[in-house]
């Protein structure tokens, strides 16, 4: 099999995570291209490609083959179909993808906690909409997403553990990766809300516990959380 | 071909309305169900739906057959495979995603410049960070999506004049909601900055003028926007 690149900035976790979690548990080889020489370079050189071609808007980007996939959700739904990690039938291909978009949607709010005003501006120059932002999410927003989870999850009861049921799909990972994120970036919400989700907590053991997983996150290739990607954690957010 | 069945909110275009203009365009039988008798309550148990199932976070919700779909670029990818919308190989299949789902990325911003706090706190609650999101929006950030949503659909030529090339695709659908709702939310911004676009305003009139598109617009099955909806028109936002 040839060797996958991926397409991403190499100093933060942010939305390649989940992509390079999905790689890593179907040990499918790929470059983490931006991370290696002249990293930053030749990402800014495909995300400003030009002519004929399927630029994207922003990465990450995964270059599969001939194929430039960008958009998280999209990216997962090429290697879930061609890894395993998602079921073959439509019915439960799109409902792993319907999944995962809601995911997405809540990765998007918790980014929007630190920037509500505009990405386009630092935060610290929207903090005391950003106080007010991360409140409303964490009692609001976050219970919300965290109990449909959590409800997904409970509906095959314990002998089907995994999001979908039986098997384990790119969701299981990215749910790992979400609260995770979540108890970095907000320690003091997630240490009282967290006991309402049981069911989601032993997910995330059992994902960080899978060999490939484990190896993945004891090694270099995983990045720290930090204040540059979407789960970041500022005491003022998480009083 | 059995009928679809619409689960969406009666009283807004919102993200169903991405939904209904694929069907429309492909001339499939659809029933509106909350715009029927009883219809928010119907669509209020679909959204609460308990047991076994595929239970949506939120709507729109599209029942087909026995499967129910949910998140809209979901909905499109369905709709896009069993209608014609959207190329039958692999690469062109997730190029057409990549593009919905960067469609979906602005629309979720468009919606944050009138709610940049929370979603669940009332517009009137977060004004003044409103008027700095929809500024900050409206200068960098529109731009930035609809050059290059210009610059993909410039790459073709003139002759093959839709978002994938040749075809027609949901894409191109989605390009006209989206340029007709800045147009109707942003007016002043719009009239500024769309002599930049005019492959983007050609391809929206072309939309508009398509027989099914046309006689959907002209009917009472076409919503008009209001300020309950994802575009919406406050002048404080639009100097």
């Amino acid at each position: 099999m040839d060797s996958y690149a991926l397409y991403y900035w190499p100093n933060i976790q942010g939305r390649g995570e989940f992509v390079r979690l999905a790689l890593e548990e179907a040990g499918a080889p790929y470059v983490d291209v931006a991370r290696g020489k002249q990293g930053i370079a030749r990402l800014l050189a495909v995300l400003g490609q030009e002519g004929p071609g399927h630029a994207p808007f922003a990465p990450p980007v995964l270059k599969a083959g001939d194929m430039w996939i960008a958009q998280t959700a999209n990216i997962l739904l090429y290697l879930g179909a061609h890894h395993g990690l998602a079921p073959r039938r439509e019915g439960g291909r799109l409902w792993a993808h319907q999944l995962q978009l809601t995911v997405a949607d809540c990765v998007g709010e918790v980014h929007d906690t630190h920037h509500p005003v505009s990405s386009a501006l630092y935060y610290e120059d929207q903090k005391s909409a950003a106080k007010r932002a991360a409140l409303e999410f964490t009692t609001k927003r976050l219970p919300k997403y965290f109990d449909y989870f959590e409800a997904v999850l409970a509906e095959h009861g314990r002998r089907r553990p995994f999001m979908l049921g039986a098997r384990l799909s790119y969701v299981d990972l990215s749910m790992f990766q979400l609260l995770e994120g979540m108890r970095y970036a907000f320690p003091n919400a997630m240490a009282r809300q967290a006991p309402r989700w049981p069911g989601l907590i032993d997910l995330h053991e059992r994902v960080a516990a899978r060999p490939n997983i484990a190896r993945y996150l004891a090694s270099k290739r995983r990045l720290p959380f930090c204040e540059e990607g979407i789960f970041r954690h500022y005491p003022e957010l998480d009083p």
